[in-house]
């Protein structure tokens, strides 16, 4: 008879991730993926390429969850032991299996191509294993199974390969093994821009505690994320609290939330001036393309982005936007004047209908008293008005572009919803 | 008597590790810390926010490697609870700390503010632990020691403030624990553009075969390391081996190599240009403002970038850069003649002294058969005459885009080398 699972354990197996070299980023896709399910991650062991270190950690982890996932040491070198060492844990043996083999060798072919005898050791897999098919290499995934010890679930390490088997075979072999009526998170997340965590977290304060809901703040460089989470057997039974939830923090944060579901800023931008038909235009200074390059990050930006102007230097500020030497000259290339100069050249040279302009200091040099490192004024062109606005980022040189890059998508998204109104 | 270490182990604390939420990106930062003492990570546990998950975690990494570093879980709220699970482990109460309450209540009033009651918590300290400054937030770095059960440094959760006290304090504090005689690595870094991981490993081969010298290649999306490390108890004893190893890497790969050291394309290409008195501007369709972008990253890089044009739409080339209407209806936006035109109207714009211009099909739409997705031009324009290239760039959109900034900034570099030949 089969167990219920709740509680799962990853192994994530290599020397490169405990030397620093590479970072490991299987487990949050993993966890990420299993959650829904009613599968909690309730520990990570990270171990080298060192075969009594991988069957130790395997070992306590089936004894306290009934399950292991281990990431990794499935490849054709020396150095990858993950099959021998798992099989050992189980009390079995490998076995060469030729069914795998002449798949391989028959993908191989395909592409003219002979397989290399290195790859027959990754078909030699623990006796009586599971197979899961790993399209995008030759390392299969694994499932080792008994009713003393549990499961263990074997994933080459590699994310491209790792995260289609994962997607298409371990999560229903493994939803298939958690309880019908296990209890499984239901989330709802809100994304905001221009508002601090902690602005957040006090203004939400306990105006959700009456709800069964997890309120979490997630806080990132330039926009901070609201996860709440209800918990419940299915759908049904959570959405009404997550459905009062969500509608009193957009009361309570009004236009600061940009989308209810996890899409960049950018992303939302480019949505809405899509919608609303709309072209636009950069002038970067500080920023020097940071905004040109997010709003191009989702395909089709074309529908709605003209191009832009990284005008780093005050003669590009002269020359391509037409700002005068005289404004440079009296107000500094940081200023309300500056970014309205740049926003205005920057629609007339462009046609685009809207445009957005930023000038600050990003430090680390270059700060004074009057204008400390982190000191941006940004502007929006809409229409006929321009609409300006002096900011004052914390953090690093990079910190203040990123913060710098969002405040100007934000302050454009802003000035086509009032528009709207 | 104290002993000497040779291994550590990282217990990360933190439910939002577990459930993917978060990254942890301190393991990685600690073992690069710590190798060049001699001092290995031999294993990393993640647990949650749990008192004797957290307990049990360091027991046992502490009867293996006798050494500890836990991060996270210092916080001031309910959930932190790293304090009181170490202590339990070493035996110990937590004690509270007046001199470091003090200390932060002098910290608060010098900006104004007065520190909240609930951050008490964080100098609830281990007894008789010794306490390392956090210069960046509230919760101290802290390490634990007696001979029987070894030591446990305790680190904050946040990358920025882990850091400082690992480096100032914990470095130091561990690195005089570890034997004089230790065999430490000792490590130099190649850094090459324009030429593939599998291109490089079979031209490198065995040809280092013969020196006491590891070789890795570390493939990242847009440009490939060879990290060459030699085992010594001091640098005399393995410079002679690296040093040929470095030389025989820089015959086999000339160009290719842009760096000896940590340090990105976009910052060589800097320092290059700033050697060489030259100014570089941009004039950017598919990477849309990702090489000025980069070139901006490092400050002072108003030495050398006058600034850029972000053409995405064709009525941009042909407004900003004078791309004729017909060569673009003729050729097309992706062609050696539109390139051509993008630099030679970039460089008669801006007077900048060199142009890098790229034009291409990110994808995943736009592609056909005579042009697929990852099809870029390349071109740099210095002086009076202008390279072009064609690439041909595997990969997602974010992938393409990427490597086309990087292609395009290599171009530039090795135009730059060629004429001064």
């Amino acid at each position: 008879m089969k167990r219920e699972l709740t509680e799962i354990e990853i192994v994530a197996i290599g020397d490169e991730l405990l030397s620093g070299a590479t970072i490991d980023l299987n487990a949050a896709v993993i966890a990420r993926t299993l959650e829904p399910l009613g599968l909690r991650v309730t520990r990570k062991t990270t171990v080298g390429d060192v075969p009594e270190a991988i069957a130790a950690a395997v070992e306590t982890a089936l004894q306290r969850a009934g399950a292991a996932i281990t990431t990794g040491g499935l490849g054709p070198t020396q150095d990858d032991v993950t099959m021998e060492a798992v099989a050992g844990v189980f009390g079995r043996g490998v076995e060469f299996r030729k069914d795998l083999w002449q798949a391989l060798e028959a993908r191989w072919a395909r592409r003219g191509r002979a397989i290399p005898e290195s790859n027959r050791k990754q078909v030699e897999v623990p006796a009586g294993a599971e197979v899961f098919p790993n399209p995008r290499g030759t390392a299969p995934g694994l499932a080792v199974e008994d009713d003393r010890l549990g499961i263990c679930v074997l994933l080459p390490g590699p994310p491209h390969e790792m995260e289609n088997i994962l997607r298409d075979s371990v999560a229903p072999y493994l939803g298939r093994r958690v309880g019908s009526g296990a209890r499984r998170p239901f989330r709802r997340i809100v994304r905001t821009a221009g508002i601090a965590e902690s602005a957040i977290a006090e203004r939400v304060g306990d105006r959700l505690a009456d709800l069964a809901v997890d309120v979490a703040f997630l806080p990132e460089v330039d926009c901070n994320d609201i996860r709440l989470t209800a918990w419940g057997e299915n759908e049904d039974e959570t959405s009404g609290a997550l459905d009062e939830a969500v509608d009193r923090v957009r009361r309570i944060l009004g236009s600061h939330i940009y989308a209810e579901e996890e899409i960049e800023l950018a992303e939302a931008v480019g949505v809405l001036l899509r919608e609303r038909g709309l072209t636009v235009a950069v002038a970067e200074s500080c920023t020097a393309g940071l905004i040109a390059g997010r709003l191009t990050e989702p395909a089709g930006a074309s529908d709605y982005l003209w191009g832009g102007m990284v005008v780093y230097d005050d003669k590009a500020k002269v020359e391509l936007l037409g700002v005068s030497e005289d404004t440079l000259a009296r107000h500094g290339a940081v200023s309300e004047e500056t970014v309205r100069e740049m926003a205005e050249g920057a629609c007339r040279r462009s046609g685009a209908d809207a445009v957005i302009a930023v000038t600050g200091i990003a430090g680390p040099t270059g700060g004074t008293d009057e204008k400390p490192v982190g000191t941006v004024w940004l502007a929006v062109r809409l229409g006929a008005s321009t609409v300006t606005a002096l900011r004052h980022y914390p953090g690093t040189r990079d910190m203040v572009r990123m913060r710098a890059a969002q405040g100007g998508l934000d302050l454009l998204r802003r000035t086509v919803l009032e528009e709207l109104r």
